[in-house]
């Protein structure tokens, strides 16, 4: 890894993934055809797609039960607690509304609803994400969502892998449908006959998928558009290369276009790291992916003090942040953006990838500046509440109508008006 | 108004405003223009479209005082009231993060920073819209923002109007721009000599702007695109029908496109309303665009119980809604979507578009469903935070391992793995 002075202006910004044109046709295709088809649709290009001739798209509650039986007992014990972990701290976040109360009896109100119904895309191919529906599930169920809808691709034999099937028995999840893609995106968004509309999805998908989301966005809602993953790690010399080295590689690991950034007052730290990565990397199965990224992307900057380190970190508003310093909680009130903090060497990133309870969907690129991880608030809405009585409307009704004139609105100016007078 | 037996499917959604493929080009070619050259690109698009040539592209403080003191006195002191009433109910909203402890000194956190820098795009043209100043920076201040940007296209005299620069004073904005368009979205997104770039872009504006937005959004982000005003309301045989044509008419007024519509129980309450909207429509100023409003999207609904209605108003999911009917408090109990409610007669919807406290950015076409009003959640983000101490660690990095590689990440594995020896 490049070693460099810290100076003004550094970025971990990488061009958004906005697709070709060709790709985006594909997708405006894709949705239109289900729109108007339905299910022969998005039986059409899945068989096309994924390889497979589907029977049922939805899964049945016998193949989750299998699923949760194939996989290794400790892996389910362990999904079993991480969900356990996730379900608590989200608790956390469950809101109420309130009701401010005015004179002469009127008052506002704040009511708190969770969405209907929410889908989650569990992307497919190679991996398996378990984690993901963990993470998507647990926040909308403490919210109080009642219709959850996994959809994800299956395999060339039909099946979707044991771990999902795991994560939505442990979770209760029974709607899970074998449909990826922009197919997927579509039924979710218009609703098929087999599949009713939700009214957000959630979940990172491949380019199509992204597209395809962002095509719908507006008509549901949909979370962020996922960027490839990044790290950032601040450190002095009380921390230790070696796992510096690691926690930069478990991002690096992800994706070529993923991006792992060292931040550190110390430069003897800096060239541990950088040979430390160098000898890591040649022995992670990974590796070519890990590398490109780290080519590519990586970086390590030597700060001169600790708070232009904190600077730098604060420009960079990474998705993770480790903090590997002396007095690491005291350095971690000064940041004021990154999608999650991690505290001290006993945390390293996975820790809330996979387990501590927080949410691994964080704000990518930059966007920690504006945005937040997916958390409770993305499964509720709020709706204001106004009761005026009689007192208060006479008391201002006539500022009202005041204001609306000056906005050259007459017919809300007599919509206030027209109360009160004798109608019997 | 047409009256109709209420049914199945019934709708308020219209096509949501895409803009034709010249006005994107158009967009793409400012944003592309201001990003490249700064402030020459906004004066020379500022002198194309809004007919003035700047001088200053910023509102002196001397500017913002002499449009204060220019608006009648009454009228000041009214929009000073609305203020006030606008954070009092919006402080409810603020929010603290909280830790979580766990065993052996563990825990997890939620921390909420607000936003650094927000926009807010006030539109120009012959009305202007104080309203909209006050509803769109009073939750940024609450959040605790620090940066708060207005910009407005300025008349052909260069001058923003009386009542957007007292709003600013009275809420102590200083840093407001005379641009709009594209160009004063590019500018906020982007940043120029003059202006600094912000996180966020809120306010509603024309078809430019709102695709500007849909342009930037990621980089940036951006509430909602406010589609046209719609209202529903919900009636029984105890609403006065003048009532309620008058609050149908105050939302037909700002749109052609806007939608406003009668659900109710009476047959009776029905024909009068339809009766009374023809007659109030030909007397108000804004005639025409109402008539059109009315025509195109109008409609009475004659439900057979007041269960049906409900359902259909949650169908319909309005960004307003009001509620005329016996126990009104619990009729609005069983709504689910709704951006605003308004119960009884003396809560006429612009009670809440200018005054009341709660905010009249609400969401458009039936997202109500699954968006909420603008607030204070909307100028904050929050981060996770994870502290481990070692032995919590050791208790778990073995589970968190696992669950790495079963999803095929040994890079996670090992960087969990990687604490806890001896290494001095």
């Amino acid at each position: 890894m490049k070693i460099t002075k810290l100076a003004k202006g550094i970025s971990l910004k990488r061009p958004l993934e906005r697709g070709n044109e060709e790709q985006l046709q594909v997708v405006r295709e894709v949705l239109d055809s289900v729109r108007a088809n339905g299910d022969i649709a998005v039986r059409t290009y899945t068989e096309k797609w994924d390889g497979f001739v589907p029977g049922n798209l939805r899964v049945t509650q016998a193949e989750i039960e299998a699923g949760a039986k194939a996989l290794d007992a400790q892996l389910y014990a362990d999904l079993k607690e991480a969900a356990d972990n996730i379900r608590l701290y989200h608790e956390q976040q469950k809101r109420t509304g309130y009701r401010l109360d005015l004179a002469n009896g009127s008052w506002l109100g704040q009511r708190i609803t969770a969405l209907d119904a929410v889908g989650l895309y569990v992307p497919g191919g190679t991996a398996a994400y378990p984690s993901s529906v963990l993470m998507n599930v647990v926040p909308a169920q403490v919210a109080g969502v009642e219709r959850i809808v996994i959809t994800s691709p299956a395999n060339r034999d039909g099946k979707l892998p044991d771990g999902v099937l795991a994560a939505a028995h442990i979770l209760g999840v029974q709607e899970v449908y074998k449909i990826g893609g922009a197919q997927a995106i579509a039924a979710l968004a218009y609703g098929t006959e087999t599949i009713a509309a939700v009214d957000k999805i959630t979940g990172p998908g491949n380019i199509f998928v992204a597209l395809a989301k962002r095509e719908v966005f507006g008509e549901v809602a949909i979370d962020m558009i996922a960027g490839p993953s990044e790290i950032a790690v601040l450190a002095d010399e009380t921390a230790y290369a070696d796992e510096v080295a690691a926690d930069l590689l478990s991002q690096a690991e992800h994706d070529r276009m993923a991006c792992a950034i060292l931040v550190t007052t110390s430069e003897k730290l800096a060239e541990q790291v950088a040979a430390e990565v160098e000898k890591q990397l040649s022995t992670l199965p990974r590796e070519e992916l890990a590398r490109a990224s780290i080519d590519n992307f990586g970086a390590i900057y030597v700060a001169e003090t600790m708070s232009d380190a904190v600077e730098a970190i604060n420009t960079l508003a990474p998705e993770h942040l480790e903090i590997l310093t002396k007095n690491a909680e005291a350095v971690a009130e000064q940041v004021r953006h990154a999608g999650g903090i991690f505290i001290g060497r006993y945390s390293s990133e996975p820790v809330g990838d996979y387990f501590a309870g927080t949410n691994h969907v964080l704000p990518t690129n930059s966007t920690a500046r504006f945005a937040s991880g997916l958390n409770v608030d993305d499964f509720i809405k709020k709706s204001s509440v106004v009761y005026y009585s009689e007192k208060t409307w006479a008391e201002n009704a006539p500022k009202i109508a005041r204001l609306a004139r000056m906005e050259g609105l007459e017919g809300h100016a007599r919509a206030v008006e027209s109360r009160g007078w004798e109608k019997e």
